[in-house]
């Protein structure tokens, strides 16, 4: 699959600036044409947002971060780009203007990527030299979180242009949704628009204010909506019968009085103005930056929740996951240097680690430690194929010296020794370090071999019995660690 | 607050089945009438996903379980509960005939609560002898989970049915919005019936398949509404602007040539099909029962996000929570029994304390440990506000046994002696059992009092030192704990 290396951003508005965020700490330099006042400012608060959220999205580490250019004119960005991505306002004379100048300058291969979110791609392409490069890429706010963009190409767009586009956007943790059949507004907004149709019509007549009308989806079906959409939702509402009976028995409810208000709401003052002070009424007492971190939060929190369950959205941020895991490079055993403790685990902490003062709290510190004997014992061959078929070291007996404190979304990392490690025993002592170099707590652990069908012990495999004892001969040589063979309670 | 004890529930399908599982998780004897064969199947299944589903959702343990009866006419509901939850099938003669048997023998003061998504209460109770005590109450899939109720009066309905019903509801651990205006379909179903109906042309004019148009929701916009709903998301779309600027920005958009689509399809033979088979297509791999529970877990997952996050249908999870944990009595300090180690902690193992294998990691014990600890601070005076303006006790130093494992869903309790208490120090052992009795693991902590501005050592208050050493005087008179002042890898 396609990994770029840099890409162009005409725009920086809302979308521009998630895109930018994105591709950035995905490791992709970004040049960007924004001639608006304030624009620097803007996207470095979205970087800040974004580098903030990813902190709890991601398990593994993102690549070391883009670099971000200004440049001043379109055609600039065009010749340094591998990619381009156009966000400028919804008019269509303005963005075909912004393809004009690109392809004046740019190699007829450089893919043009549209975030319109209405517009046909065949309308865009229509006056364009290279119209096979055109295809609309369209994301929804915030960019650097929300996984879904919708690709749909024009009459002349190519069918390798779009598989190229996808390519791109899933590797940067995203999920493509090929639009077969060219519509205005495309799939999603058509069905925001519906709702936001019944909405205004629903706030116009005073059933009910807009505080009302968001409970009503987010105590209720938006809840299901975010894991399953609309039809697997009805599916299940169908019972054993399914969709067919669901259908049966709901669907002529498409009939029902209701549908009388079908026709379009006109936007008067006054319900410009009822809309906007029952909104303030609402959300008033938050900032939009409150609100913008709030709803970070939860979108950080529902994908991994998603990515622990294995579906939806969640399987698209596993993948990213674990192609980012996969990339950060292993040592080879053979390679390892065991003359010194060695590296076991680093992360940063997310905020469910913290208590209410924002430290981490107690047990993380022996998740950290349980992490650091995990890799250990992926070090010397007792990985995920060696647990499912012959056994696995289970932790009999643990011993903490807690000595600092670390706050959420610092960075730590761990060293182990093996202090014993013959047989079925093994003996293991870590140190856990803040990214500063502070000592911030050790733990001892005595693991036995033990074999996951009788759950009792038993002799690991020859290749695991020479690496452990290849590191301890080697780690018996270091110094003893301070606090080993402490008892809780010992004098110093 | 009004706390029912009893409740009749006419109709169990999948709205009167998730009705009954929550009144009877929540301590109230239900009474159901139900003619249908299979109906004590199906709602036995329904009960056994919510009792699933709650052990995970709640910290706090649950009230003992209703009891569930079976009447064999609504009149013997009706004469034996508190309140009728009325979920029979949408027709407007049906219902009528069931609340004329009910009003034959109920006393008048009797609420009845309609479930219908549609019907207008003003119709509903048309015929009736007392229509005051009619209330629609329309809550949603699956009852036992989402919180939003839908309390809807008709011209005749009295405010103190509709106060007294949105109380009951509130108890229950859901989330009354009462509508005050008085339409078809309410609320929510009209902001779903506009997608439904957008949805269907889409599928219809093969534009999307139903996976396609699920995916656009749940990879998109459904992660935002789970948690904000529509119009909040489009305050933040407006920028700091806020909602008159996005309304000015996008509001023009509802002119825009996909207003066309506003007649509504036919539901031929051949879009049936479609619609079904494509359905089979997406979901077809899972069954209803294991798309149910991949959807409670979700939905389980979100909640305590939201509550954690303090946000949305998360404020009705942490009240409920509260309530519960607030009615499961304390003991006061003075009635403490400290003749003997004191029960300080107690759950039930929730899923994400598991490993693959699902039996409980290691650093969950050092969770409950924790816990436990943070129980005995609480009794001796350490609570959120001593904590706040005093200090706290850190833990130094911890030793933990592993002696035997636990699986997902067993409950689980501790014991607490303290082994040492006076000025500045407190010396712990904990028993962790399995409610079969089983010794699982012990702990041993050494904890500092600590000033939590300083972050240094400092002295409790008089009442903490008074009730710690009150404590320890009883406690030292016990035996030692087996294990107590082990190292790790001592011999036994």
């Amino acid at each position: 699959m396609k990994n770029i290396k840099s890409a162009g951003v005409i725009g920086a508005g809302v979308i521009g600036s998630g895109w930018i965020a994105r591709l950035l700490l995905n490791g992709i330099d970004v040049f960007v044409f924004e001639p608006s006042k304030g624009a620097q400012n803007n996207i470095g608060k979205v970087i800040r947002n974004a580098e903030r959220a990813y902190k709890n999205l991601l398990k593994s580490s993102l690549p070391k971060k883009g670099r971000l250019s200004f440049s001043s004119s379109v055609s600039d960005v065009a010749k340094s780009s591998e990619l381009i991505i156009e966000a400028v306002p919804e008019r269509l004379s303005v963005k075909q203007s912004v393809y004009d100048e690109i392809e004046s300058t740019a190699s007829k291969d450089l893919i043009i990527t549209s975030s319109t979110s209405g517009i046909l791609p065949s309308d865009l392409q229509s006056e364009m030299m290279h119209p096979e490069r055109l295809v609309v890429a369209h994301p929804f706010n915030p960019v650097y979180l929300l996984p879904l963009v919708e690709i749909v190409g024009g009459k002349e767009t190519s069918k390798g242009v779009i598989n190229e586009t996808c390519n791109i956007i899933t590797n940067i943790g995203m999920f493509p949704l090929h639009i077969k059949k060219e519509i205005p507004a495309f799939i999603a907004d058509r069905l925001l628009e519906s709702v936001w149709r019944e909405a205004l019509w629903l706030v116009n007549d005073d059933v009910a204010t807009t505080e009302e009308i968001d409970d009503a989806i987010r105590y209720g079906f938006g809840l299901r909506w975010a894991q399953m959409g609309l039809f697997e939702t009805y599916r299940l509402a169908g019972g054993d019968a399914g969709m067919r009976h669901f259908i049966s028995q709901f669907g002529p409810c498409l009939e029902w009085p209701w549908t009388h208000l079908m026709d379009v709401p006109e936007f008067t003052d006054e319900l410009i103005d009822k809309v906007s002070s029952q909104s303030d009424q609402q959300s008033g007492q938050f900032s939009i930056d409150e609100l913008m971190q709030k709803r970070d939060d939860n979108l950080v929190d529902f994908l991994k929740v998603l990515k622990e369950n294995r579906w939806g959205a969640g399987n698209a941020l596993k993948e990213f996951d674990a192609a980012l895991s996969n990339s950060n490079s292993k040592v080879e055993f053979s390679e390892l240097d065991v003359s010194q403790p060695i590296v076991t685990f680093s992360t940063h902490i997310p905020k469910e680690w913290a208590d209410y003062n924002g430290h981490m709290t107690e047990s993380r510190y022996l998740e950290c430690f349980s992490e650091s004997t995990t890799e250990l014992m992926a070090i010397i061959g007792v990985d995920k194929e060696y647990i499912a078929n012959v056994g696995s070291y289970f932790t009999v007996e643990t011993h903490i010296q807690h000595l600092d404190e670390v706050l959420i979304g610092e960075s730590i990392y761990s060293k182990t020794q093996v202090i014993y490690g013959k047989n079925k025993k093994l003996h293991l002592f870590h140190w856990l370090h803040h990214d500063d170099g502070r000592l911030l707590a050790t733990a001892e652990h005595m693991l036995i071999h033990v074999d996951l069908k009788t759950r009792g012990a038993s002799m690991p495999s020859d290749l695991v019995i020479n690496r452990m004892e290849g590191i301890y001969s080697a780690h018996k040589k270091l110094p003893k660690p301070d606090g080993l063979s402490r008892a809780v309670g010992d004098k110093v």
